[in-house]
């Protein structure tokens, strides 16, 4: 069974992640933490133990149930950690599992289940020994090796972590949060999980934030659960009348500095500048990568990106001293993971030690790798507060060339992706020849000017994707879609 | 210890209202419940029961925890029911005792008691008795009669009745909210207890509710907890914004038909128009007003209210076939049990039985007395937006004349009150020769046009009130300030 | 699939009992629930309540989240109710549904599914339902159906209502308690879920109980959780040593009046006397049998139990102007509700209202009716306690005859048991033409002295089963082993 | 106000130890817990922590709501830890404050509270600072630096550590328990908090366990709380009369190896030996210490205990290697820390740091220091199975001396106790001049034979107590008490 797609098990509640699947993955990701604690020489009698939570879905008290009583007749302790953000479940798994119930920005009729060990999700390894117990329909422990649950309070200690971590960017600031003085900030919780968290760090870090959708309700009746230009236009129009014809917004106690949008689960964040536009996502990526190269001590600092993240980081990245290494999507633990793998010191015992992966991110995700090794919506507003309250956004944007960007589908049958991939890796390198070419996710051409282009097959859709920024946008997708069409065509005969 | 003032038990948690409060006033509850459970024959095995609640703000875990200390050990045994607005708490004391802490619309920095029996906040009688048994340092119980406290959920069962006592206004309803087909409200929750409470009874009555201060915090970030022209302004202008350049706001997915505020308990209620204007509270009060005279079958239906309430209450509520009784600030469960004393049915059988309590209200604070006797402000939200959606809220307003308001204070050492007072029952008829008299609660005269003025001593600072409500009202109220300096003056002398 | 055998749902939680059946019948009695609302009018905005307990089986934990997962997901909203005896938990059931996870007397490695529905157990009808629901696999409900769980404590109330019925029966009691004044009760808790309960009746009752193996532990590492003569050793040299020389046992701070012994959910009682020795369960049945009957002011007071259950009960009801109707094992509610329906008055208005179900139990197992519809063995030890402390147990026990007893099985194929028993219904009769004969659950006769036996297949075993009691049990026994042996020999060829 | 005696804060519930005064000690520790993080440089921002447990008593719960309220209004976070065995509190008070509500053996009417910061009680100088905040009536923090309540569920992991320590002590063993091998063990809890501990840890740890009174119920109904030879009279019956006619009680499934009774909050423990005879106390001590000096590598191994513990111990010690150290009643703690301070390393950096404390004890009180540094009946119960699974009770007994031993009090009013202990300094060595003389703690004059006497004033009544151990003990005692009273006599006149 595929379980586990680019974004983990997702869907709809009544069909596919019901509370039979999730007793299910219960019981499989207990038997496999026994297992490999077993082979560790862990004792019998000290099972491991799983942080259980899960976001504000109409669903969730009955998915956690289910996985309860699967982690628990599999033998593995779990600790009820109640409703969280994903990223305050991941901080709590940190030295032991942590299953976190959410579909994320999905509608509410989905859920589904993301699998955390010591404060990194499973990885493919993991993920397959998952879907493999599953397939033969792993049996309860013995009865003597279940397990009675205890409860735990987590956020509390989350929000402190993030609240010292995010105030050590403060430029003057002396750790208690002084320095954003009452900063105004619109903060749209979406009535997710980022309602009892986003708003209390702000708040302890100095910060005024007013909420919209800021009551959590499984039926996310304020707005789309994911946070896009629409679904946020609420937010954007609450920041755009609030500051007009404030001198400076979000001082003096006159309108807001930003805006943050978050999805269901906190893992997500988008920012809107004062006039209630949307930061584009990859410059949001762009000025936090900058920031955490510049702020590097080491030698070799290196970004984690996605294909489909814009050559503008890489500028950026580039231009502070580091460099960039791009990942499959949804896949940023594994990057994160190769690159320090990649570093590990060669046998003369010399070198590779300096590298160090000082973010990783995909579009509206980040890795903010000093901090934990999780996705954390929740981190990157505190910080984006922190530096938006000592520079401004706009002198944090103002280096970052902001070119247009447009994402196209061609259509192309599922059993034809293979054969019009193996087809473009010739055919779009010839067509672009003073492109540069990367086949490692797709094929990716990146100009000298830094414009670029990505040609993908969709993972769940029969499409191929044409992704590209330009500033001659238009007429690059069209010339990369002509190419991507004649070879779905080819392959069809 | 004068411990009830207008207000009830309210003031600074570090001063005033501290855990060593909490406790001895618990404990003379639990004392005092005991002596009268006991004087109706009630077993010693069964102790009294009491819901205790508290509101969102920092101080509610040790305040609770003290009042539950002194229920406990003095002999009442306490169900925890954790944070609620205050009418859900009400909701709950039915058949039962109820302690609810809230300081209400107070800041952040105060908290406060409010007491319970059977759905009805203690009257003077039981407050005074209270106050007794805290002056005499109430002792604890014998150790064998102390209690275990149990811990209950009732909001869901709170909502569950406002909902379905709502959906009864609809005009053409099926009970199920689908009359309200997607109305959207915009409801500022101020971080308070409505958040849990109010958009989740919308939502389930089929409107759309966007919160502003959705997120319980008891530091009251997002603004002033008492909700006021000036403390709603973010949601006035999220309202107004919204509905520029939409037909029909609140319709079609655009716009809001109308804006709700509440104070941190939820007892209070602030209506906003789709020009983001407060709609005036004795409006608001009105509209109520007249449709519950207008849909009570019985032969003589009563609005009970406050001498501060405007003369267009009262123009509504005879024009509907109805009369109103006033009673003094803070007391609507007194005038409520006045008037049904007064109805009890005379010696030969005969009248009086016809007498029904209709609605009693304050400015903000409502009891919708065929639901319960409490004030309760997520009712009222409901109940509004039901008529809204059935009628909108302009052809609701449409026939109550708004006069223009005026409050103005008179300096009046407190030693002075009484005379003044005194002088005052005799000068203002005469200084008005053709105003109608009412001198129960103050001197309070109503002019043939239904124009009116009320003098009353400030129950908490050295001042005399005047009230008045007018189309001159700038003239009224000068005119009657005179009469009352010159009072003042003479009692000094 | 035949899910509930004599014996309700019961097996080992790895292979039959295990969290998956449990999600599968939770999902499958919401869902029958919700669909019997609904035919009453039921509103679908008011899912069906129901309560969930345990014992304190080590799987406890586990079946109970997925049980709790198929309920919620069915759209039932489930009470939490914890650890709880099972009598406690039909107590709270009433008025709503309940669920009990309980293997009863089972070994540690099992557990078992009880079904409530207002105080009574699912009758046939019902458990058929839940049956084709299981074998249908009942889909989830729509997912904004899903539920919400909320916690409840109904221990104290349910030990309430046990302590104030039991009081009913003291002869000189003031309702306090008082008139048991320190009696010395000896209770074998079992480490089951009588720990909590009994003793803590008794006490309120104005006892002294001294427990054995009184702390709740899943393993049941005490004694075997079947209360048994053998099981009961420790128990019943306990009472015998502490009894020996001392003149009135359990009065004067010395010795213990009587034994209780319970099993792991205090359905069941066994009642040791001052001897140490087990006190016959059709004794004790027999006691409480005429007490009630005695105690009816009814017409026609009705006493329901089972055929292996004593004639020596038919002699005290009769003798107190009784009745005993019999019903087949397991299915004392069901005989209740016959009894009862039988009695409906006829339709000239007439008769039949006088009779009344008094009482109803099989060994070890009691309702007691005017308590509740529920076997009870809490109930039994606080009513038992009361009349030993008003009358002893000497005096209690002296006017019932008890016979030996004897109960042997004779290989029977499964196959084979409706052939044999078809016979043995004319060869039985034939061999003991003095014998009134009663074919309604298996074939018993009774004999003029009142000794008697019964042959019936057994329900989960290749057997026949004999029972039998008489001053000559063994020659008994052995002339119908005979009838039955050649009838199985006859049906194999 | 002398908060602390020689037993901590302890009495009647509606007199001494109320709800009121545990609100003030809750202050004040929060108070003097947060000035000392802040002397440390601890941020305001991290409220200390503080894990708060109660024992069974009636009042604990009103106490500990007391406590909570007190805590969280002095700004401290309190851990609500619920029902425990003291040694368990102590246990999760590692790295934190713990504070623990319990009357240890006091009568059901009492309470107290226990005060722990890292493990340890509170030293004197600690104590004296909550005295000297609970006189100056303590305020309440700053509103917001209150705190909210988290829930910590820590018994399991004590009870963790407990059976891994104590499997260490196994000859044969494997850490699994199997060593224990059944061996079947009675033990009364008293109906206190070692009902969910030692039993569960023996099972564990491969004993079968039989409890009396292992249900928890405040009243203490089966015997007095504290085990006395008389009110474990049950328990010794039952041990006595199972093991009648049993070859090798406890072994083979018949009888008991030995017995177990515990006090109210388990950190007391009294040892019953197969024929039902208490073990003299010191017996018991003894076993321990020279075990613990045996098994340590150190070179100056020492067992701290107190005056009034038997010259046996002395004996055991010396002969495994160690030497003793005594302490004032009640301050193992201090005395343990005063070894360790004086072990500190010389200014050389030589020597002192080989001194190792490896047991501390007063009777019945057992302080495991490699394990923790409280007292821990519990780990006591563990430890005491494994050497007697290893070894047998009787082969530990065997090589220590058990001489007969008595205490008597002589009249002495307080105001004389200080003249009178003066003279004694000089008269007793003078009268006894072949005995050592050690007057740390009263008079303590030990013979060549290592029998022993101790003279001190009680802390709590007007006597001056007289202790003796001796084969002649009649007629030292009467020696001793002669000196005494003309000692009390001369200081009279």
């Amino acid at each position: 069974m595929d379980l586990f797609g680019t974004a983990g098990v997702r869907g709809r509640v009544e069909e596919r992640v019901t509370p039979e699947l999730a007793l299910a993955v219960g019981r499989a990701v207990a038997a496999e933490a026994r297992a490999r604690e077993s082979e560790r020489g862990g004792s019998p009698e000290d099972p491991p133990r799983v942080v259980l939570a899960r976001d504000g879905r109409v669903s969730g008290p009955a998915i956690a149930a289910a996985m309860e009583a699967g982690l628990a007749s599999g033998g593995a302790t779990v600790s009820r950690a109640g409703r969280l953000p994903t990223p305050a479940l991941a901080h709590a798994s940190r030295g032991r599992y942590g299953v976190m119930l959410t579909a994320s920005h999905n509608p509410p009729s989905d859920n589904g289940i993301k699998l955390f060990r010591d404060g990194v999700e499973f990885d493919r390894d993991l993920e397959r020994a998952i879907e493999a117990r599953v397939d033969a329909e792993e049996p309860p422990a013995a009865w003597d090796a279940w397990t009675e649950p205890d409860r735990v309070d987590v956020l509390h200690d989350y929000l402190d972590d993030v609240r010292g971590y995010a105030a050590g960017f403060e430029v003057d600031g002396d750790g208690a949060g002084n320095a954003l003085d009452g900063l105004r900030v619109a903060v749209d919780c979406g009535n997710g999980m980022s309602a009892p968290a986003t708003p209390a760090v702000l708040r302890e870090l100095g910060a005024t934030a007013v909420t919209l959708n800021g009551n959590v309700d499984g039926h996310f009746p304020g707005r789309g659960s994911k946070p896009t230009p629409e679904t946020l236009r609420d937010l954007r129009a609450f920041v755009a009348d609030a500051n007009e014809g404030v001198d400076e917004p979000g001082r003096d106690g006159e309108g807001f500095a930003f805006g943050i949008g978050h999805d269901g689960d906190a893992d997500r964040i988008v920012v809107v500048d004062a006039d209630g536009e949307v930061v584009h996502e990859d410059t949001v990526l762009a000025i936090l990568a900058e920031r955490y190269v510049r702020a590097s001590d080491a030698g070799d600092p290196v970004v984690v990106t996605t294909p489909n993240a814009s050559g503008r980081i890489d500028e950026r990245v580039r231009a502070a001293g580091g460099r960039v290494e791009r990942v499959r999507l949804g896949a940023l633990h594994e990057g994160i993971a190769a690159v320090r793998a990649a570093a590990e010191p060669a046998a003369d015992g010399d070198a590779g030690d300096d590298t160090e992966v000082v973010f990783a991110a995909e579009p509206w995700k980040h890795v903010h790798t000093a901090f934990g090794g999780w996705i954390d919506g929740v981190c990157s507003a505190a910080v984006i507060a922190v530096l938006v309250a000592s520079e401004g956004l706009e002198s944090l944007r103002e280096p970052i060339a902001e070119r247009p960007y447009r994402k196209v589908s061609v259509d192309c049958p599922d059993g034809r992706k293979e054969p019009v991939m193996a087809r473009l890796t010739d055919r779009l390198p010839a067509a672009f020849p003073d492109a540069t070419v990367d086949t490692d996710h797709g094929v990716r051409l990146e100009f000298p000017d830094a414009s670029w282009t990505l040609v993908r097959p969709s993972g769940t859709e029969p499409y191929v994707r044409v992704y590209a920024e330009s500033d001659a946008v238009d007429e690059l997708v069209e010339e990369v879609r002509e190419v991507v069409a004649s070879a779905v065509a080819e392959a069809e005969s």
